[in-house]
């Protein structure tokens, strides 16, 4: 049984404010859920119907995770999805603790204010497909606990650390030590560069790119070559395709 | 001056069963529509508002564009973006003919049933991007005229042919003459596999992967490897994500 005060409070939660104050985000779905109980992340609440409940009692109860049964009609109430499934659950947002001295030998991401929350879900899928676990974030990027961010990363931000930070002057200090790689539309033909195996790869926002402020701290500029130089053509990639297509780049040059 | 029964009509263009029938579609904001100005499609009618009209009037006058100036709260009442932007075009929907014989030489791409409007857009840019002239798709895939579709596309739609068809039985004759790369699970690395320098990369739906009909049309089987074997990682990537990373390897291995 779930009361009015509890939708009430669940239903706060798709604001990035109450979710600041909170320490809390929610993840949705049978399968999402699921794949977050096999994570570190730490279950606040989890509702989820009858049926569902009857396949995972014996987990949650393993987990010590405090769980209510709530009617379909109910789980529309608390859901953000269009097709609410089964469960949702509340979880507490992961403490996760900053240490550049950590990246030096890694492959990271830095995104200058990502604002567009698919991509934002999908680059955090991108960087735990390829073994990147840390993405550095600008302070105006999309809460990467909204909702949307969350549905979209399937998981992956589970697995992915994830610090929103003063991304200027962090990038500017990790310059020193590690390889700034900027994706921007003049730079250096990423398929033809020797990429190193650890650095930073930069991303700019959708739709102003990379901010004139974080620009200067690129090392390497680095652009994705279109193949139809001749034609007129798309004027840039998305965001996360570009992520996607570095970062697959990287990883193949180092990898045999 | 716009009038009622028009509001009523291009607001009926958000449902494809009407823009099936009246062979139109919409596409919106002040980028996408100058965009499109350039390209081979036809305006049906521009609704935009005066400083816009001021700027592009000439523009419209040698093209021979209807035209109506509205206000912007006008704009408000017939746009589907959260902040419309200055004009809304309605332009017929292109006659794209479909002919095998021209993908022969070429790079192309079918989609089995993509069913994301955002990963549709994006597809299409990529193809766009990566100079690939032609998507086929099955009839079940999203509607590529659908706003969501037209507005993430970014005015790629404009370069990019597609045809939606009888995906497995084109495939099937396709593949006596063509390499069939299919996205899958346990395919080949792509990263190492020798492409060939055209040939059809066949992506699956976000969920269910290619269908077991259309599976059979692979001639070879193709995977983007995690550089994250050890650990657990994202089951998969998002398709427009795939597609693009596979496209970029094509064209990878053959230039210079």
């Amino acid at each position: 049984m779930i009361s009015g005060n509890q939708i009430k409070f669940i239903r706060s939660l798709t604001r990035k404010k109450v979710r600041d104050e909170m320490g809390l985000f929610i993840a949705e779905g049978s399968t999402l859920v699921e794949d977050l109980l096999q994570s570190t992340f730490i279950f606040d609440h989890l509702y989820a119907v009858k049926d569902w409940l009857d396949v995972y009692a014996p987990v949650l109860q393993e987990k010590r995770i405090r769980h209510t049964e709530i009617s379909q009609s109910q789980l529309e109430r608390i859901s953000q999805q269009v097709t609410p499934n089964k469960a949702l659950a509340v979880l507490r947002k992961p403490d996760w603790k900053f240490n550049p001295d950590a990246l030096s030998d890694k492959l990271s991401i830095a995104l200058d204010t990502i604002s567009d929350p698919g991509n934002m879900g999908t680059i955090i899928r991108v960087a735990d497909w390829f073994g990147i676990q840390t993405i550095l974030c600008t302070y105006d990027t999309t809460d990467c606990f909204s909702s949307k961010v969350v549905q979209a990363s399937m998981g992956s931000i589970a697995r992915v650390n994830i610090h929103c930070l003063d991304l200027k002057s962090v990038l500017s200090s990790l310059k020193i030590q590690l390889p700034v790689y900027g994706a921007v539309l003049n730079g250096k033909n990423v398929f033809s560069e020797k990429l190193t195996s650890h650095g930073i790869i930069l991303i700019g926002n959708e739709s102003q790119g990379i901010s004139p402020g974080i620009r200067d701290c690129i090392t390497h500029p680095l652009t994705i070559p279109s193949f139809a130089p001749e034609t007129s053509h798309a004027e840039s990639l998305n965001a996360s395709v570009a992520t996607a297509i570095l970062a697959a780049e990287f990883r193949r040059q180092h990898t045999r």
